[in-house]
């Protein structure tokens, strides 16, 4: 019963958003596990900036939102549905105090990413991840893919965002 | 006497450092006001990610440090001090509450960029900015550049990160 609540809560920071809920009445549960992101995207941390985003309670993460070119694009002219080749990386970190600066701060004020925590991925493609609202979900540790299970509550939480097509993060200028 | 510490603290925030401090006493009052950046980089919107930061309290800042290609180099190698035609641009935000995200996370938690707040540089040119490390400091609000008096405190507070060449942000991996 723990260990669900978390999962989501992990799952659901690509985007900055979270949700404590269970799969969305809509989706079938006979349904084949959807199709989502098993191989990190290569070039990723050269991607220009889309947004940056602070989790605050147990996710305790500070993190900065990419966007390839075509997500760029896409942000920049406000072109909605995201179209295919769009890919939009997450990259996690804890929020951890800077001793350093707040030393010369004088004063805790100051924090900065800690280790990394995981990277997530939202690929479009409208054929191969048709069942997911065109989107493919990925969540890595360390440089490894969570599975099936981990993954399946990302679809129905980015689902409730489809005036944005199922994207939470906005551009910051 | 209130629009000081303040003063002081907006152009700090360069760097995600904050300083309640006056001029160094290393600084000799007679000198010639030192060199800063008084026109906005091109591009800078994007360049690649350095870091991220949150600054909490008076400051309530959240933001991205930048680097051109000459500084996202540097950072990679470890290359210090940084060589001439590093810049180092840093995007802040107010850190504001998401009522969207919140509302589906079902708690108070997500903080994302509210409104623009300032764009600060750091620009190395040994030679233009040798009164000040090396480094020419900016600080640009709708677009307009702060004033001299309002630069003075920059190179003080950065000369106390003497041993990362006046760098307080260091590179999110």
């Amino acid at each position: 019963m723990k260990r669900i609540p978390f999962l989501l809560l992990a799952i659901a920071a690509v985007a900055g958003i979270f949700a404590g809920l269970g799969p969305s009445s809509g989706q079938p549960d006979q349904q084949a596990a959807p199709a989502y992101v098993t191989s990190i995207p290569p070039g990723y941390r050269d991607w220009k900036l889309i947004s940056v985003a602070h989790e605050a309670g147990k996710l305790n993460s500070l993190g900065a939102v990419l966007g390839n070119d075509v997500a760029i694009r896409a942000y920049r002219q406000g072109t909605l549905p995201y179209p295919d080749g769009t890919i939009i990386a997450a990259l996690h970190y804890t929020h951890s105090p800077s001793a350093e600066n707040d030393k010369i701060f004088g004063q805790p004020q100051s924090f900065t990413p800690g280790p990394p925590t995981n990277i997530q991925f939202m690929v479009k493609d409208s054929t191969k991840y048709a069942a997911t609202g065109g989107w493919g979900f990925g969540h890595f540790q360390n440089g490894k893919p969570a599975d099936a299970a981990f993954m399946k509550p990302c679809f129905p939480c980015h689902a409730r965002e489809k005036a944005h097509d199922l994207v939470f993060t906005r551009y910051a200028p």
